[in-house]
């Protein structure tokens, strides 16, 4: 072997060494800053410190002629060892959050106990009788063999005709990948969208699988703040003071999950602007576009963008087909191209006979519209019954089927609330820390029948009655 | 804010910038490195030189107090980082795989040509009537709502139990997980015994769909030679020289595709053993057990170990179901508890129907052993038929519904035969360079009714005497 390969490779040690001591003296540094923020009660995170550090870096590794891509993800590595290493020193508390208390009353319930559950976001409706018997249908057809991981070529052609028809599009079958519901939409198009250590941002309060998704895809989510005093909007400067050169996605989700606020086609414009300006990609979450009180169909991002935004939705909420496990993507064919490679690597295809039934799903609008007004019904009942106790004030949602009212009794914290009422009152709530910092706010669902949320809503304003007093 | 912090945090960006200059430094000694490596035509992967960097790296950043996941991540960032460099400036070549003759195959299938499909590892029967009706009737049930991650309490026990009446051991249901097939098994157990940048050591010739999941989850896939001459043995030292300070997981595959090569008893146990003593993790993807010709079941890890290894199945090969997506992976209790918690984060849980089917089918052992009655039936006339060809050598296969010979043409490549045989010849089989370096081999799948395989082999024959000619 040549000599000069040998010494080369003596310096490349060297040079690697060099690094790892470099990075243990920036470990005592930060190990000072902990101790300092500690002091001085300041936040871990800070997001102006982070976006100058990056966008320096960049500048320079531009200079160097460094790979992009590898300095961003370096610096990202460092900053969220920065960040470990200070959550250590400094400490950290754990939320009770949905899954809790979703498996403590599922427990209770093997146990006996008759628990009424306002915590679970899965309607009460099964699949249209059609639906079933398609399933069964294909099944005996022995429609379940391998398949293109892009989905059935009608089932795609089907989903482009409905948006196509609902909101005058000119989407083709080639835009759309059907997944195994929303779940693994979201996860696909985040793996696709961003690399490794690059930033979802998500406006908050919001569904906490985004956060879980995220971050164990090693990705970094930031949370953006939204508050009930102004309408949970998502300002603008929100979004700029958060976005450094690691920012890559905006995942929104409206009808939102847990507030039930909708955009209106205007607001939605902004938004999405706003967004593509600071070079963020959008990810629309419309899983609950069916359930929306101002028309048939909430504003959709596709009636915003030609290309370059990602649409997941699902037939899990509207026609109750959460275990079925089916929903869909829509994005450029580049997009989808890729994405479909993902989707191959994690279940090869998506069933064929659960593809079947889907097509015959998404043929029955009444089906939706049937469900939408029991659901309404339920809402507007709850809306009712919780108006009349003057320690909780709650938005009128402009669709899904949550309500997530503020429980207005000083430091009120909601995961302990949540416990107390399923242990003690036997009934199931989700707390709002589990949807971002929101421990003076509860998630209701009005999945279930009028009789069970008459009881539900009782005991809880009982319990939130007795905590006051 | 403290003047302390502020000036902290400019030492923080000095440190940083230095970083980035010495990885700029680093980056120019690579370039030298492979401008040797092109000169006198050396491999760009070096093992013994990453293992000693690694290993170097390692006691460095034990004496400086560094975290070792950190160190391994970057230092494994920067190794990846110099092959990527390397690669790019000598230049590497795409071999066509076994999806593109798959695709290849289908597209013309669909132009309205008879294809003979001898490259799919798919069984060409459907589930049993009884697994079919009992999917039906779940869903008639209703049996399609939220279910828990971990699976169907009773199907676990009935994995759990099935394998306990094989091989006499002592499984609970809490060790067992149900998943939506084996390629989501893999992905789930890979994520969760490895770190990103970690390396995934797998015997070749090897399934492709290891490598493209490893390294889709950025892990590294390291392929352990193995060769037909020494009948597909994996020997120790080949697993001793590739082994590193990152190398994690070790994936077998016994019966294997694509060799049909099992393991009796006393060679697993040495190679378990052998893996152990180097720190490997083993996954045992066992999804050709019942594919063994020497008995009822092919050996398994789970008769050599009483923990510490993943075993995954699936019910797509022995009953017919591959479009069902559904198989399971068995492990540690811990294991599963964070295996559950990735899959509700892929999918949220498997369908229960499905799992109420696959229940009907774990049941129904004759049905397997029919269609592995039939299956070694068409092995054997395939391998009498290739048998009269000087030009094939082919081994006979312990297990699994594949053949891998070699043609012994000088300089054969596989995938420019497997094209050029599928689009003059109409016959589809799967290249051998898609399985790992191995130009001289294709896979064919016996799972076709006997006439198809007499015409197909008899046209493979045919091209293979005109290539010698």
């Amino acid at each position: 072997m040549s000599d000069e390969l040998m010494q080369l490779r003596g310096e490349v040690r060297k040079v690697t060494e060099e690094i790892l001591r470099m990075i243990a003296k920036r470990r005592e540094l930060i190990l000072k800053i902990a101790d300092i923020k500690k002091r001085l009660n300041l936040n871990v995170v800070d997001r102006s410190t982070e976006r100058f550090l990056l966008s320096e870096s960049l500048k320079l590794s531009e200079e160097l002629g460094l790979d992009k891509d590898l300095t961003k993800r370096l610096v990202s590595l460092l900053i969220l060892d920065s960040v470990k290493i200070q959550e250590q020193e400094i400490g950290k508390t754990q939320e009770i959050g949905l899954r809790e208390i979703f498996y403590t009353a599922l427990e209770l319930q093997r146990s006996g106990k008759k628990i009424i559950r306002l915590e679970v976001g899965e309607p009460d409706f099964t699949a249209p009788q059609e639906v079933i018997d398609e399933a069964c249908r294909s099944l005996r057809e022995g429609r379940a063999k391998y398949l293109s991981p892009y989905g059935l070529y009608e089932l795609r052609e089907a989903v482009a005709q409905k948006m196509n028809d609902l909101f005058k599009l000119d989407l083709k079958p080639e835009n759309v990948l059907i997944t195994c519901g929303g779940i693994m939409a979201i996860r696909i198009a985040i793996e696709v969208l961003s690399n490794l250590g690059d930033e979802i941002l998500v406006p908050e309060p919001a569904w906490p699988l985004y956060k879980q998704i995220a971050e164990q895809l090693s990705r970094r989510y930031i949370g953006l703040r939204t508050e009930m005093v102004n309408d949970w909007t998502l300002k603008n400067e929100e979004i700029r003071k958060s976005v450094t050169a690691t920012s890559r996605v905006l995942i929104i989700n409206y009808p939102n999950n847990p507030t039930g606020r909708a955009l209106d086609l205007s607001e939605l414009k902004r938004l999405v602007e706003e967004a593509r300006d600071l070079g963020l990609t959008i990810i629309s979450d419309e899983v609950y576009s069916g359930y929306y009180y101002h028309g048939e169909r909430a504003p959709s991002i596709a009636q915003v963008l030609d290309e370059g935004y990602v649409l997941v939705n699902s037939f899990s909420k509207m026609w109750g087909m959460t275990g079925y496990r089916i929903g869909y993507i829509i994005g450029s064919k580049e997009f989808i191209e890729k994405a479909a490679t993902l989707l191959s690597l994690m279940i090869t295809c998506v069933p064929e006979f659960i593809q079947r039934a889907a097509l015959k799903a998404i043929e029955d609008d009444e089906y939706v519209k049937k469900n939408v007004i029991e659901t309404k019904k339920r809402i507007d009942y709850m809306l009712e019954k919780l108006s009349k106790c003057d320690l909780v004030e709650v938005r009128k949602p402009d669709g899904t089927f949550y309500l997530f009212p503020k429980i207005k009794i000083p430091n009120f914290n909601s995961s302990e609330f949540a416990l107390k009422l399923l242990k003690e009152h036997n009934v199931a709530v989700a707390p709002g820390s589990g949807f971002g910092n929101y421990p003076q706010h509860i998630r209701l669902s009005a999945v279930k029948p009028i009789r069970e949320i008459d009881e539900g809503i009782e005991k809880l304003l009982q319990a939130i009655n007795q905590l006051s007093s």
